[in-house]
């Protein structure tokens, strides 16, 4: 995090959780400017890191998953993820349960690709990337009560043409292409 | 949007508005599962469409801002963006005059790169991604109550450094750097 020269952080003077769903809670906090010194209300969701994994196989086809997803109430194809849980270890081993889970597929060589922020002005978590190289399919899917999906083996070489049509339309599993790029590239660190 | 092969849409059976705040509002749907027929509840936002825009000077360098965020609670680096308004007459229209406020500079050359689902999973909205090319410094920033920024031109050439290092960690100006780099291989459509 590159630090700024002038600009100084907000107070937060108090705050309140004021709605709490499945997936996240909804926080209030009433903060103070350090630029005009009056006070304004700012919401956040409160949820625990994601985490996404790119699973690709041996001959270069990325495993996707469309399912129905209610915020856009629509399919969307996507890779697997997830949340990871308090119970689990590490966000390595939530990622490889979500995509054992959701695709059937597996790998135990999961590389990780980096971590950022799903919306830094609204949420505090955030999200978890990893490749998973040489995937190979192990069983079926198994499906929790909300969730069911569809497997499409993608070749890696059509993902940014299914970005730049639509048909790939999920910010944050673009981020995580962009990711795999970056570590494919060389381009880390 | 690809369409699934064997599952299907759940029904939507309720709706109601739980939370409202000034960014956007928290619903809850009741809906039913097309494969097991059990019923659940669902937690979506409602926020207006949103706008990021990455400008572009002549010299290859990236307008980038530097700005504090409530979510995170510290400071990220980002392109100028903000919200699509209804009295906005298009996405283009908002993300200039959001690059202008935040930063100063300004292009009348704005490609649009794409749109997005910033996470269609609890959000319905869309992300619009513009370039400006050419921009110039026009004048100060102008800042509404809740906002200030501190302004860096950034090489473009940088951006995969900044973000394997997690110095650029927000998930949606990722995805308009993945958006721009298909623009500029022409890799779409």
């Amino acid at each position: 995090m590159s630090r700024p020269v002038k600009i100084r952080p907000w107070q937060r003077l108090d705050t309140e959780m004021v709605y709490t769903c499945r997936v996240f809670s909804l926080r209030r906090d009433r903060s103070r400017s350090p630029r005009t010194g009056s006070d304004h209300d700012f919401f956040v969701l409160e949820a625990c890191d994601w985490v996404n994994v790119l699973p690709l196989t041996r001959d270069g086809r990325v495993v996707m998953v469309r399912q129905y997803r209610h915020g856009v109430g629509d399919f969307t194809l996507e890779i697997p993820g997830g949340m990871v849980d308090d119970e689990d270890p590490s966000p390595l081993v939530a990622g490889r349960r979500e995509m054992v889970e959701e695709t059937g597929w597996d790998s135990d060589t999961l590389i990780e690709l980096g971590a950022v922020h799903p919306n830094p002005a609204i949420q505090g978590n955030r999200l978890h990337t990893f490749a998973a190289l040489d995937v190979e399919n192990v069983h079926e899917t198994h499906f929790d009560t909300t969730e069911e999906t569809e497997v499409e083996l993608v070749p890696l070489d059509d993902v940014p043409r299914l970005v730049a049509t639509g048909v790939i339309s999920h910010a944050l599993v673009i981020s995580a292409f962009y990711l795999f790029d970056l570590w494919r590239n060389g381009a880390r660190g």
